[in-house]
């Protein structure tokens, strides 16, 4: 009590002393916060596109006049070892499947209207020929569909929540799409270890709700979690917000069921924390994309949901504030740290005029900074977030910033972060990048390729100019940035000013050109920048151990 | 103030009402305190062996007593696919190597006494006939003595601080021990990042004394920090007492260089906290023992040091209560909460009368645990820990407890834990297991066992019973038992009564019949029981794929 009055008498001064009128608001935590944001996690089985609008589900309609791969990547040419399908395969699955849902058949007859979500990605960037979309519903199926294509040279895709963003996860020619949504059972799950077993097509969210009422929670957040499937999360490895408190899924996955392209099924869905018993193949699965096995089910440990989560969001005046902004974060916040993200002053900017978010803070910034805390003891946290606000705000650290007092403003403060990837649609398309970059230079970066672009007369207000803006925004805590650049259309002459450039730029800097989503199609051609000609061999001969025929997820990765 | 006041005099009404005089403390913490116990933290560069009274430096004339592993497992044959060592070979390794202290050479003369220490385990039960012992400083090195040895079919053995507890890092027969030692620089450290780049042969200590200069700490830590290796602890996938708060070395390790039998050196040594470009090869080293590639450096994340340690030490009156008191600590020292380790009565009988330890608590109990907590405050993590006493004290579900009020204490309550090990070899020698199983029936393995040899009239006080005793500890927050059952001798009938027995046990709860420990030489034959036909397929294929000539620590694993 007495210490919370000091702090709270302290914060006035502070914010005073740096603004007239302070937004900072004594904490009231809420309890058991999750966020939601509408626009991306009405938990779904389909897969989903932002429409040109930056809003999230697609008019089917404007699905056609998204390129095909095959047109906009000319030098990728169908691999003509694989078979095409005929009516006996189309019978096989049929038999096999044994329900009309599951087989979504555009080769006897014209399916392309179903087929379509299957065949499009998320960023409406790469667009797909499959006729066959098959969706199993056991593991002994996903071990007969893989036998049998693998005996018939048939090439497949495998197709999770389909939100990755790089291509992965549709078809570049006419590969069977192998989608995982049928197989949504929640095995098991003990609430003394935390130890959830699923299949790989449960929704992230899904299987996050259902955690929630055992006072769980899964060690894995991201903006596309209405949609992604825990198969696809583990199938990229993908980070997300949260990654900085629970750590990587090379850590908390402890098991996988998976099918490699013979049909034999992977049986380590082990529940233990801890097993030496031999090299720990699993690891190999947890980011393959798709390429040498399918997921079907996976064993995760979940940590215990805090009672107490606070959010805060600033604006700061420079990138050199933001990164004193982190490093008070990590000294004060300590253990109860579970997210700190940075926005750049543009990204709020775009989402302000794309989505019409009203923005928590007044004035514009030239950056911002979404931290959130979650621990056990509500005071506890309460006053750490007070002494840290104090700090940051006595030592001019922040310029302004907002503390969300009940689940609503939580939301609507994550909202800020989650939704700048769907807004950044609005003009036509975005080229993403997502690289790990030491802290200190990761928005050099985004300053060097704005002036680049500007000065190549790329960049502009108006129509002619191919690019509307350069933003960057990220997972911080993780040195992970998400370089943007929205486009008014795809243009070859954008992607020359940036690649490789930016890719030589990362790599001179020792960083990462794929931290989190991953190499699909677009990232294949310059896994060079990140990996060595020796690893790189490496990982062809296991390619080539699990999947000799490389039927599984062609045209990518390696 | 208040609250803490509250807390104090509760407490005493708690620690009345249970027993007369209580000896729960107010708690004081003491700042950055590291724990040493003198007998096995003296961070040393040779192999290590407790001696016949438990100690752990043992007496090189005694050594001689120790039977060779091939006398004790006789079914296991020298492949005669290995060259025998000659002449040439050690000329080529003297002008490689250029240093007298780096070539240990039984071959051309008697070095028997020097060549000992490589030549048998820690615990002294395995013991192998290596004439040779390398020791590279480079990288280089390393690759050129491995080519020569895969060109020339030279069976070889990694070694680091030789304290495994499988017999995986000594030689069977005649292979080259290549120890590890000389490979010891930090080669640096990030303090914003809190990324550590260092030679696999630096002592576990001595990475963590450097870290703890810089505000850090490694995420890992175990009994025998003072000698083991962390390019031994990332290739036994060591878990040890803090891997409930840090998680594993699978998600804490970043980056490794690593050399293959053909001399191709593995360069991904990454400093990124994310890198998705690739297959994660690297996870493939993590727990390999030495059987597909010598690690010579890793990067590893380590968390920032926490100001605040707590430790506590229960009895408690049954394994019952041990593991209420273990979710009440779940529950109520939340993100704190750093170990979590469970000691039964025998254990510390055993310390007593073999070390001389005074333990922390007058009268026997028939378990104990010990609980740390790990902070970023004080104040808080005190009042965290005060409630958690008070619940557990006014509960009764400890009946007893003490709380380190110095450094000195928090040492001495953590050698109740970590000297157990080093005292059970007392009597002569331990048979040692090392198991995941479900939390709930992690005991009763230990007292069915004991029935079990008694029953058997194998265990008894008197010398014509081989057994002593069986023993429980462990990591009971990751679910970890350690069983031990110390003899008098080694004998097959002891050995026939336990193993497959305890093997069938754990398998039958789908446990781990290696939860930390690894293969190595023990538990090579019993993968079965914890690994299906298809997984272990899988490992030799990789095994196949790294070692095609299998030169790299034959006759284990797998
Ligand atoms: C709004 C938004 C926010 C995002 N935020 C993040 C973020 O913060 N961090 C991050 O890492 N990613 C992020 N992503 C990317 C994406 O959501 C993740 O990569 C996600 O893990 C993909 O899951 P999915 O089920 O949609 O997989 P898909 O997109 O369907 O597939 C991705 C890849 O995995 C393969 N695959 C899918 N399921 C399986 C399976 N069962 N077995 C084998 N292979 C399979 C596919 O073949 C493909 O190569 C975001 C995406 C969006 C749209
Ligand atoms: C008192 C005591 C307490 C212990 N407590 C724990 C515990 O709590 N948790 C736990 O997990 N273990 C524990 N152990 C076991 C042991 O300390 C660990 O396995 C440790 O990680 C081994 O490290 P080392 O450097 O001594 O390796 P070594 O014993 O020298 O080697 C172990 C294995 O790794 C291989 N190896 C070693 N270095 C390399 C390298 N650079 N490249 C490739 N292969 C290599 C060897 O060939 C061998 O197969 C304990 C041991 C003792 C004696």
């Amino acid at each position: 009590m007495v210490a919370s009055a000091r702090v709270a008498a302290s914060l006035r001064r502070a914010a005073l002393s740096s603004r007239p009128s302070p937004c900072i608001k004594n904490i009231r935590p809420a309890l058991q916060v999750r966020w939601k944001t509408e626009a991306t996690t009405s938990a779904s089985s389909e897969p989903l596109q932002p429409d040109a609008k930056g809003g999230v589900k697609g008019d089917p309609a404007t699905a056609k006049s998204i390129k095909f791969t095959s047109d906009s990547y000319p030098h990728i040419q169908r691999e003509s070892k694989f078979a095409k399908l005929t009516e006996k395969h189309i019978q096989y699955f049929q038999e096999l499947l044994d329900s009309e849902s599951a087989v979504l058949d555009g080769v006897t007859k014209d399916a392309t209207e179903d087929i379509e979500p299957f065949n499009i990605d998320w960023m409406r960037k790469f667009r797909g020929h499959a006729q066959l979309v098959l969706k199993p519903s056991t593991t002994e199926e996903v071990s007969r569909i893989l036998k049998y294509c693998n005996d018939n040279m048939l090439a497949v895709v495998p197709q999770g929540g389909n939100t990755g963003l790089v291509g992965g996860s549709v078809p570049v020619f006419d590969e069977i799409v192998i989608n995982m949504q049928k197989m949504n059972n929640i095995r098991s799950f003990d609430d003394v270890s935390g130890i959830l077993v699923a299949d790989a097509g449960v929704i992230l969210e899904v299987a996050d709700n259902f955690l929630a009422e055992k006072q769980h929670i899964f060690p894995l957040d991201l903006g596309a979690k209405g949609s992604c499937q825990i198969g696809g999360n583990v199938s990229t490895n993908a980070g997300g917000l949260r990654l900085l408190r629970y750590g990587s899924l090379h850590g908390n996955v402890l098991g996988i069921e998976a099918v490699l392209p013979d049909g034999s099924i992977i049986d380590d869905l082990s529940t233990l924390r801890k097993n030496n018993t031999g090299y720990d193949m699993k690891q190999l699965f947890i980011g393959s994309e798709g390429t040498i096995g399918i997921i079907t089910a996976i064993s995760i440990q979940c940590p215990r949901r805090s009672p107490a989560i606070n959010v805060a969001y600033f604006g700061l005046e420079s990138y050199e504030h933001a990164q004193k902004a982190f490093r008070a974060a990590k000294g004060q916040l300590g253990e109860i740290l579970s997210a700190f993200e940075m926005m750049d002053g543009r990204s709020q900017k775009i989402l302000k005029e794309v989505a019409g978010t009203k923005l928590p803070l007044e004035g514009d910034h030239p950056f911002y900074c979404l931290v959130e805390t979650s621990g056990s003891n509500t005071d506890h946290d309460s006053e750490k977030l007070q002494n840290f606000l104090e700090h940051v705000m006595e030592a001019e650290i922040v310029s302004d910033g907002v503390l969300a007092e009940s689940q609503t403003q939580v939301a609507e403060l994550w909202a800020c972060r989650e939704r700048i990837t769907e807004c950044l649609g609005h003009w036509g398309g975005v080229y993403k990048y997502d690289l790990s970059l030491p802290i200190a230079q990761m928005y050099e970066l985004v300053e060097d390729i704005r002036d680049r672009l500007t000065k190549q007369g790329l960049l502009g207000d108006t129509n002619e100019h191919p690019v509307v803006d350069v933003v960057g925004y990220g997972h911080m805590g993780d040195a992970n940035l998400h370089l943007n650049v929205p486009v008014r259309r795809f243009d070859k002459a954008v992607e020359k000013s940036l690649e490789p450039y930016l890719y030589e730029w990362t790599s001179k800097r020792n960083g990462s050109i794929s931290a989190e989503h991953g190499l699909g199609v677009s990232k294949k051609p310059y896994i060079g920048y990140s990996k060595s000609a020796t690893m790189i061999k490496l990982m062809k001969q296991i390619k080539n151990l699990y999947d000799p025929n490389g039927i599984l997820n062609p045209y990518k990765y390696i």
